[in-house]
């Protein structure tokens, strides 16, 4: 039944929910349903219990909240107004969904603070808050001691039914049961309803038990009556009750009504993702006693929610003083922790690269890699990660350092188990927490996995490391399920995501040069499983330009050979044959197209000319994308079809992959 | 404890053992612990309980084996061999892993016979039995009559921890148990060993628990001594039970050794990916007591073996005489079955698709879509499909056609939740099975999702049809996380993959045509949300050739503006005011690149004349690949970036989609 008076706290939920109707309508487009129902719970986490400081949303110790729903985003628009965010002012919520507003169609982080990742693609955000939640207890274990806690906060979540369905959620939460987060706390809108109807057609599991599965802590909120709005209180006891239980993520089901005040679409798809239409949202007002016109929000509530600012400036003061503490106290992890949460890197931390010379021992570059790794974690202590169950084939374990565990959350290898797709999103929650350098591995080929996590690396600005082994037909005898021919391709194609393909020692050393300064681009290593000589003239510099010239003849080339990874020494070799021959012959090696496309014209012409059209790529994998560096009289040798079975260095020979293949198809261009 | 003298079936399980342990050393190459552990559950499987046929692997009544761990293909491929089927030789299995050998690093339909699905990457295979399983039931409920049960088969699956911890599978099982799939029965390979060691490491949920969240039946079979093989009785006696529980798929989590037989590295991940080396392959033959030389099969094995071939001629033999009864009984539903299992179309079945004249109404190509599935739905009974929880999107819902549901299985509109890679994996096993023709639909971003699943529909020559709309920024508010730009690209790389973007009513029809008979090869379709004119010259005919004529003003034009999708009409209309300024322009459309590839090189020139490199490509996406069509004196309108949230028709126009745009363009390359 409609209310005849409201108390303050009905004010304050009914003003989220007349934001994100009004906003909704202005733009026509949008999604009021969630923040109808789910008012009342968002109302009772950020009021009673979330800290934050609306005036320094990067307070380092904030709670974080992770909308999962993002496109439920005009509940965290009007949160973040009404507490008082600078970000969000009641001008940027009448411009929700217009170009360039703060108030964008879904939560984006590198657009609007407060926001701490970019939701939308169902299963997402819970999946990121798993990695918020583990950076937080890494970070406390490592920094806190025992009279002296800097990092202490929760991680809390709102998620609906479409992210529990999410097979990227399921991974994540698995992980999170396995490692007792007991400082994530999850909120599930439980409404039973999605995009094509009522839940029952097609999602009817026993939510809870799954999560009991999991080792999560389950709590039940009920509500039968679609007049009945959520109790506040038994929300506040759940949220109280999961605090409680510290060594296990909870998740707390809360049956809400969709659109609940909508008298004609509460408990319907037509309230989820489209305005409720103007005689809708006034039927929504009288229902709900609404007296106010569109974006007034009355005085009351605006005060009441405003404390936050107070609440949050002197949560703030509170641990500045801890820290101040801390800091006298241990100078030196203070310091450490100072320049990680501001994301500096130590002096002369490249240093620990290792550097090759021609006559060192031929290497994959996978174990390149894990070198880097082990180097980079002796001055990196930010660095953290590990693999998809691949560790001893992706090369990504750091030898000493302990397993991050339950109860072991100091250790820095990161155990994700068979689950790609979880593993990604948790790496951008680690990286977006602040204070890391999270890696994460697998094989090239099952970047197809966890696309949806690489894409909001990018998106969000999360400068996350890839390590991608096993990067084409080389790695043999697994075939073509195993084997990546497209997959490099499907990710040079992704915007702002650098993709690096390093030719041996030096090369795999600049492209961690490259990864570990990256901090807002997410760099992709494609690895090598099998051996590689080390390269006369390969340079961590050359590597950070993307491309350079490996060997030259001086002058105009007749030819230019162009290699990537692990074919690049093919290139080499077949330039020597060609010159044995009387040709001018140019090797570049090109293990980044995103960094040379970044370089000034005159360098990149240094390094291609235009005059010299006569040019051959060699990269074992297909030829989609290639036509921009070669031109119209350029060649490659590429592998258009999927790979096969067979032993590598046959899979090679069999796709064209040799020295003499290199040197016959140069010849055919030089005609 | 090592038998002193072994039972015909200890005979029989070590002849599977020692034929993956002889492969795999002989290769130097594979997976030998899973063969090794799970070789008694797949014996009680294959002789105990599964019907097929060795010498007709097609038989359609047959029941489907899916082995979803498919790094241990060496599992099936022995069983394929012990039990008479021609696909695998003994020489075959010498062959294991080499060049073009029917006996590949993991199993592959395409290339050996009596492999129903393409599996190794995790997870997919319990999905694809899902799918199966759904085949299954829904020609059941659609071809049996009261007393003529024509289809009838078991869909069994071995899967393992891997595949356990892969959301894709989540997602897929969830919706079985929905389903409530009770001719799915799992056996759940459970060692306890993934790569990096112990499962305990990342995977300590209660795989039991979740399952019968899920709605599922679970048993277990347990073991808790390493030198006990797993109990045969214990194995049948669950797959029995399992057959009784008619309205729930049923997971049997069997306690298994990973390596059994191995004293020195069974229960450890040193069974798991390698050769066992000659030693311990010594001291296994030495502990299960087997004196045979490398790929010896006792005779006493494989005659008992072999019996599968007499049992599988007479069950086809009785399958075949109740066919024959219900052809006579049914002559249209059985002539209607011998079609479809052929996989031949009806005479005629494309006239139903819909063509268009400029004057018609403009539409968007995802209305036009619908328009074409609900025609061919008439036509094409073998039709079924649906979306991940978009239909009223995605415009995929069969108008008077039930749902697909637990009990309703004759229903051809399926509802598969918020699970997008859930659902490609499912439509994988759908198409696979034979009979039918599934589609399934999402928004085209989330592609990304899915795509492990749109790559094995490549690989496994399975004609799935994509149907993903809302291609472009021209979504609109619903900002970057939603609007494609690199994702038609990452698509065209895949090969064997057709993507297809149609520019009005009669190119969706015209794509349509293609993906429907495109039987072996999946095609995608990228879909507009927003409203296109029908476009003179457009047709059925030029579509399927990939790209055409539109309009053109005779002699070699002066420019080629070149569209694909909803930015094809902009080429249109800017081709007037060309036109109108004295240039010789012609409008190419170009609905898929790959089918354009497939033309002969005359076609291509009368299309694309080399003599003219003035080319203009519009198209709301990034401008990756784009060089193969444009050399490099054309140039594209393209966006290599993000989009935004805004409204459609903002985006489109602050990224350059304006017929004013491609005007200025072209007149910039006209010069």
């Amino acid at each position: 039944m409609a209310v005849a008076t409201q108390s303050l706290e009905e004010l304050c939920i009914n003003s989220i929910r007349f934001l994100a109707i009004d906003a909704v309508e202005k733009a026509k487009s949008g999604h009021p349903g969630l923040p109808m129902g789910a008012a009342p719970m968002a109302f009772v986490l950020w009021d009673r219990f979330m800290r934050f400081n609306p005036k320094n949303p990067k307070w380092f110790n904030r709670d974080r909240f992770v909308l999962s729903a993002g496109h439920g985003c005009m509940l965290q628009y009007a949160l973040l107004y009404l507490t008082g965010y600078d970000s969000v002012t009641l001008d940027d919520i009448k411009q929700f969904r217009q170009w360039e507003s703060k108030t964008p169609g879904h939560p984006e982080n590198f657009v609007t603070e407060g926001v701490e990742v970019t939701t939308g693609p169902l299963g997402q955000g819970i999946a990121n808050a798993v990695g918020l939640a583990m950076a937080e207890a890494h970070l406390a274990a490592k920094f806190n001691k025992p009279d002296h806690t800097i990092v202490d906060h929760y991680t809390y979540v709102i998620l609906g039914d479409g992210c529990q369905m999410e097979g990227v959620s399921g991974e994540a939460c698995s992980l999170a049961g396995h490692l007792g987060l007991g400082k994530l706390i999850a909120l599930y809108d439980d409404n039973h309803i999605s995009i094509e109807g009522n839940t029952n057609l097609a999602f009817t599991e026993d939510v809870g038990k799954r999560f009991e599965a999991y080792g999560w802590h389950v709590v039940t909120v009920d509500n039968t009556n679609l007049d009945e709005d959520t109790s506040l209180e038994a929300v506040h006891k759940a949220i109280e009750e999961s605090k409680k239980v510290t060594d296990k993520p909870s998740m707390i089901k809360i049956r809400t009504i969709i659109g609940y005040g909508s008298p004609n679409k509460r408990d319907s798809y037509s309230a989820h993702g489209a305005a409720l239409g103007s005689d809708e949202v006034q039927a929504t007002r009288d229902f709900l006693n609404w007296e106010h016109p569109p974006f007034v929000v009355p005085d009351d509530a605006l005060a009441h929610f405003r404390k936050a600012v107070d609440r949050g400036a002197q949560a703030e003061q509170e641990w500045q003083t801890a820290f101040d503490a801390y800091k006298a106290a241990y100078p030196a992890e203070a310091a450490e922790y100072e320049r990680t949460v501001a994301g500096k890197l130590p002096e002369g931390w490249d240093k620990v690269l290792p550097t090759y010379k021609p006559e060192d021992k031929a290497d994959s570059t996978r174990n390149h890699s894990g070198k880097c790794l082990n180097a980079l974690a002796g001055v990196l202590p930010e660095l953290i990660g590990g693999s998809a169950d691949l560790a001893s084939s992706n090369m990504t374990l750091l030898k000493g350092e302990k397993d991050f565990q339950k109860g072991q959350y100091e250790g820095r290898n990161l155990r994700f188990g068979v689950r790609e797709h979880g593993m990604g999103a948790i790496a951008n929650g680690l990286l977006l927490h602040g204070g890391l350098i999270p890696y994460c591995a697998t094989f090239l080929v099952f970047a197809d996995y966890m696309r949806g996590a690489i894409r909001l690396s990018a998106l969000s600005e999360a400068g996350v490391i890839y390590v991608m082994t096993h990067d084409s037909v080389a790695l043999g005898e697994d075939g073509p399920t195993h084997q990546p021919v497209e997959t490099i391709a499907s990710l040079r194609v992704i915007p702002d995501l650098l993709v690096m393909r390093p030719a041996d020692g030096n090369e795999t050393s600049g492209a961690y040069k490259v990864a570990v300064e990256s901090r807002t681009r997410p760099t992709l290593m494609a690895l090598s499983r099998q051996n590689l000589p080390n390269l006369a003239g390969s340079s961590i510099e050359g590597t950070a330009k993307g491309a350079y010239i490996l060997s030259d003849d001086g002058g105009t080339p007749d030819i230019i050979l162009i290699g990537t990874g692990g074919e690049t020494y093919l290139c080499v070799d077949a330039a020597e044959k060609l010159r044995a021959a009387g040709n001018k012959v140019r090797v570049v090696s090109m293990p980044c197209w995103e960094l040379f496309d970044l370089q000034d014209a005159a360098y990149r012409e240094s390094v291609l000319p235009k005059a010299v059209t006569k040019r051959l790529a060699v990269e074992a994998a297909c030829s989609f994308g290639w036509g921009r560096y070669l031109g119209s009289e350029g060649d490659s040798i590429s592998i258009d079809r999927f790979g096969a079975s067979a032993p590598g260095p046959v899979a090679l020979e069999k796709f064209g992959y040799t020295v003499d293949n290199v040197v016959a198809k140069a010849q055919a261009l030089l005609g």
